[in-house]
């Protein structure tokens, strides 16, 4: 077998066998088959598409290049994964909600880079809060509170980890069947029971069409059920931000509103909405209705609140009730009018110009800084309302963040 | 600009301007633009295409990656470049027959990879003949006797060779943009007057099909006009070898048979018509009529063959009437019928087998073996007619092209 021979047949639409797919990804892995032919067989890849038997494929070869996480407790295992979006804190809320059921939320999560943020670099506002647990480490939290939230370990899946940052640098990212193999590998690292996808669509997201999430969503569900993990997707909107907070420390501080069962009501529903298909893929509830019921008696009982800070103590983090912010200001609106749009790019830029985001995966990310938003689309507005309050670390970067501001709101007369 | 955004561009079928073109060759050459990153944008180019600017600018770029030959006469310049075919051996006999008519003929050749033979090799079949002339040689020999078939030298585009390289190994070597640029960079690099094009369709060339072939032709041709060089293009049917020699010795006789005005119908044939344009193109003759009426007259004279002799020699050459060739076999025909095809890869496989072809560049070639066609499409066979003359260096060479050519002629009852 020749890694030049299975580019070629991939360039010329052929669909390619589970042998040729093996040979490539541990070619590339033993550094057999190197970085250029790598590249090109990725745009081969995302010119030509892949079937789902070939995802598929594509998927268990990436994880079986490392490890699997052990099965800590008889507890079934579930977890969630999102697209990523602009204010998206579900799984600060979803995790330790879900293990108040007797369920293991084993979340492998990741960092912001470009306009979304990363579930760990908001965890670390909290001071002190390792993300970098080792297996054992994940193993026993598990046994001790069924949840963690940690990055990726080295062992768990090294071929994405060297597949994407060629990817990232070859213009090989928005590939359905790469992004599928990506993030299925990851979690079923995990060794899961069921797995719920929030796959999200509009200006704040990866996929900005609803038909581009769909495909994703299709592809995710089929691998995932290919490799005899029950998983469902559900579809949302990214037209704008998830709940009022944009940011690290300030989405920690929404997210323990939505624990002590108040907050956005956004970010709630969608938070229970991802809950639910887990709860009865598990055997939990045997309906929809039932599982949500008890999520919202759940929440609002405040023991997920409990298991999130018994979750934040174990991985050394120091819980508290209100993380302190950025100095803050005002950023008003200049006309009157109905707000019909957000920029989700702009909004998302913003953050990162005022320092609460990444531009690349070293840059350093501050907590204290972000955005809340003071009305949502439809809302009617009038001139010198105030849209968003800016929590910044100083003048230069606000004004950076107020100059994007300017043209991320649409004010229709 | 970076490299990144560039593939990405052209991963979504934009064209690309001249910078960015320019961008990533010279950043190719000067390794500021890594093979990972080049292999990846070929991919996309070859999937997505380019437009016929984008292919001239290309084009250019290349070209200027490198020298070009300075003009050694006032006479004009011309060449002919074919996309190769089993058995193909004009530029032999059209070299010094152009030659003839005061024009400078500046042939910087290539060696066979594949099926197709090289003419360099062809030419090496001859003791002593050198390939390797250096710029100010090519020049030299140019004034003195107004032709040459040489190697490409080192400074002549680089960057087509460092690409080539590349495009081998990762699946992107069938892209007409990248194909046009390759061949015309090298002949642009000759500083031509005119140039014609021998594209070749069938079982043995590059192009099976007619219609991939015109497609060439058509860029080829329009790049060539871009560039300001007078450029036409044959179009030359490859589904049965040029003449009855496959070799490379075997080849250099029939080509001395030609230049004695004798030798194949369609290889003296394929020969004139590819001078006529180039005649009429430099102004020697106002009608093709008239100039193929004297190229018929010049090829009878022996006068061409006199400047093939002073071409070799000035090449520390050693010309004989005729080159010694292998023991010779005879592979009969196993049934009766009509020859209804020619498989051109396996017959260029056979005579790979005899080690007269390479498999990879640095193969070594056995000048004197070869195949000889002792019979033509459409021909009725009947059963032990000898159908192939075999001239092989061993039995086991010999046993090994004979099992090949089983399948390579298609005789039908």
């Amino acid at each position: 077998m020749f890694a030049s021979a299975i580019i070629a047949n991939k360039r010329d639409s052929q669909s390619l066998s589970r042998e040729e797919i093996e040979f490539m990804i541990d070619g590339f892995v033993s550094e057999a088959v190197p970085d250029y032919q790598m590249s090109a067989w990725a745009m081969a890849v995302l010119c030509r598409g892949m079937n789902k038997r070939e995802i598929a494929d594509l998927t268990e070869c990436m994880l079986n290049s490392g490890i699997r996480l052990q099965r800590a407790s008889e507890r079934p295992r579930v977890d969630k994964h999102s697209t990523g979006g602009l204010g998206d804190k579900t799984s600060l809320i979803l995790t330790p909600l879900l293990a108040c059921y007797d369920l293991d939320v084993p979340m492998l999560s990741g960092r912001g880079l470009g306009i979304t943020g990363g579930t760990l670099d908001k965890l670390e506002a909290l001071d002190g809060y390792r993300c970098d647990l080792n297996a054992a480490e994940i193993d026993q939290q598990l046994k001790t509170i069924g949840c963690v939230i940690t990055g990726t370990t080295p062992e768990i899946t090294p071929a994405d980890r060297k597949l994407y940052s060629l990817r990232d640098v070859t213009g090989t990212v928005p590939s359905i069947a790469l992004i599928t193999a990506s993030i299925m590998s990851k979690k079923l690292a995990e060794s899961l029971d069921a797995l719920v996808l929030d796959v999200k669509f509009g200006s704040g997201a990866f996929m900005r069409s609803r038909e581009d999430a769909e495909n994703l969503a299709e592809s995710l569900v089929d691998a995932g059920t290919r490799m005899h993990v029950p998983t469902q997707a559900i579809l949302s909107d990214m037209n704008q931000p998830l709940g009022r907070m944009v940011g690290n420390a300030c989405e920690v501080n929404e997210s323990l509103d939505v624990l002590r069962g108040h907050g956005p009501a956004d970010t709630r529903e969608l938070t229970l909405q991802l809950c639910v298909p887990l709860l009865v893929a598990t055997g939990k509830f045997t309906s929809n209705e039932d599982a949500l019921a008890s999520l919202i008696k759940m929440l609002d009982s405040g023991a997920a609140l409990r298991r999130f800070q018994q979750m934040v103590e174990h991985q050394s983090g120091k819980f508290v009730d209100k993380l302190p912010l950025s100095d803050e200001s005002i950023f008003e609106s200049p006309v009157s009018g109905r707000l019909t749009q957000f920029d989700g790019q702009r909004i998302g830029q913003a953050v990162i110009e005022l320092g609460g985001g990444r531009r690349k995966l070293s840059d350093q990310v501050d907590h204290q800084v972000g955005l809340e938003m003071l009305v949502r689309l439809g809302d009617s507005v009038s001139c010198g309302q105030p849209l968003i309050r800016i929590f910044a670390r100083s003048t230069a970067t606000r004004t950076a963040a107020e100059q994007l501001l300017q043209s991320a709101l649409t004010i229709e007369k």
